[in-house]
């Protein structure tokens, strides 16, 4: 198999560089560049089985022995462009490619226990950030400078980075569920949806919170009332041996019944990716089971007013769903008369 | 033609959001999700001449209209993956599928007035974070303390984001060309490489410096000077009708008469993408035109003990290069010791 994803072969080797990962018949190759050559010999022990090679230093006519008399080769049909794909037939003269329809990515939806524990840390530092955000949001704040400020309070709690661009969306911005941040100032009477995550030792975290300037407006209310139960309903869904489809419908159901839809997926996995299998949709029916770490996140987005997302990153456990984000979910008012308490 | 890749899209449209762009005998089209309808259509006007589908809006059968009776259909072979590829076949029911060779990322190397100014830009506010921090790094600071201030500064001094994550190597780690930023504290007698980008209303700048903490070690003086030396000599070279191939293998002539080695590529363009056509190298020649905007970036690494890479982000006019980064390229020397002046 050529393993090309960079994720995945992180996910097998530890690895981190830009590169292709062969396993042969004979052995397990990893083919780099000068620049990776010194950190990915830093990464690897003999332990390991892999062979280094910088790509300079193999000629043309020994690449057709890596999978000399292997009768498939597998690839990475949902990673690999169509372009590569050619090249790979064409360097390795492979006679038959094979889909190997997200192999790894299966292996990874199912985390052990030293994978769980690093995504528990990044929620953890993902908390602690909501926290100084409820102190740290004032009024006249630009949407980008809060945004800003996520990622440096990420970077500087022992984050490596962020998952994704963190979205601040305040007021009407709030109701595309993927605003980029703006240079709008956070006013009186604003929803503001936060939707953020960082990353600890490679592991994702993904949280998103809905939060109020001064005042919850009567019909965010009636709104935020109805996310926060279906989130709430959702995670007891959220158990091994549950089906992502039915777990889907039951909230799109209920939306529709309140005359709202549910125009996003309602979760998705998440790793060493922000986004993994599996999709939490109506759309496709998988099997929940015991150790994925999936999302719990259902919105509602009432164009050109506002929009309410709540969402948890929850690990599947023997014993129902619990979420590894813990912020507050009940309406989070932050004051612009607030006097600093203490 | 199919068109797949966003940043093209955003080339061609404007828009910034999931999505395919069509275009059809008849129409253009853009096909997105209920999640970024209403933000696509506040960028779009009706000269614009593109239909926006909602994809849960068009049915199955409805796909084969867009491309009846087109004898081929362009796509995106270095963008498309083997499976969408295979995808896009059912689903359109298009008989022949044609390779595009990089069209539209070949019109992006030339830049127009607009481009340039927003490089130019975010050029700028790379000068103006460099100059911070000559001021902001401090003995003991570690090399992600630094990586997380070049963010919030790009983010809290008009950019969108950064470019690419920010490398800060000291020491030892600078003899890695694509080094992680750890949590390794800068020492007195340091090489630290800092190579950084930032994103200015989407067009990236890219500049790297050689900084020293205290003193210039004996060694990296030699390995200085001749970086330098090579970088200012490709900047003459950086000219309309210059080739990529000679001008790459000047460089590695000089640094193999010296005995060290150019590992990775001298240069690439540099726009919507921070790694665009062409690549500045001695593997293939390319043409250098008018109105590229392309990288100088020679470097050399000597693994355990410290690398230097010197990079400014160039713009090739009918007169020669123009430097749009700016910053100090002699020894910029860090004093541990050093009053606040002023």
């Amino acid at each position: 198999m050529i393993v090309s994803n960079p994720v995945n072969i992180k996910y097998l080797t530890g690895i981190d560089a830009e590169g292709t990962l062969l396993i042969t018949r004979k052995e397990n190759v990893f083919i780099t560049d000068g620049r990776y050559i010194e950190s990915v010999n830093r990464v690897l022990t003999i332990d390991d089985g892999i062979i280094v090679y910088d790509i300079r230093s193999i000629r043309e006519e020994d690449f057709e022995n890596f999978f000399l008399f292997c009768s498939a080769v597998g690839f990475e049909e949902n990673y690999v462009t169509y372009a590569k794909y050619k090249e790979y037939i064409y360097k390795y003269k492979i006679e038959n490619m094979q889909e190997t329809e997200n192999l790894i990515e299966q292996q990874r939806t199912i985390k052990d226990e030293e994978e769980i524990g690093k995504i528990r840390q990044a929620c953890k530092i993902t908390d602690d950030c909501f926290k100084h955000l409820t102190e740290f949001i004032k009024i006249g704040m630009t949407e980008k400078e809060v945004a800003a400020e996520i990622e440096y309070f990420f970077k500087t709690h022992g984050a490596e980075e962020v998952s994704f661009p963190p979205i601040v969306a305040s007021g009407a911005n709030s109701s595309m569920p993927h605003a980029i941040p703006t240079n709008k100032k956070i006013e009186t009477g604003d929803t503001i949806i936060i939707d953020m995550g960082c990353k600890y030792e490679g592991y994702c975290s993904d949280m998103t919170r809905t939060i109020f300037m001064d005042y919850v407006p009567e019909e965010a209310k009636t709104v935020y009332d109805l996310v926060l139960n279906n989130q709430l309903s959702t995670l007891k869904e959220y158990v091994d041996g549950g089906n992502t489809k039915i777990i889907s419908k039951l909230v799109e159901n209920n939306f529709e019944f309140n005359r709202y839809m549910l125009i996003h997926a309602l979760g998705h996995g998440v790793g060493l990716d922000i986004h993994e299998t599996p999709v939490i949709s109506s759309r496709t029916a998988q099997t929940l089971k015991e150790n994925m770490v999936i999302t719990d996140e259902p919105g509602i987005y009432l164009p050109g007013k506002f929009g309410v997302r709540i969402e948890d990153t929850v690990l599947i456990t023997k014993n129902g769903a619990v979420t590894l984000t813990n912020s507050e979910k009940n309406y989070v008012i932050l004051k612009s008369t607030a006097q600093k308490s203490k």
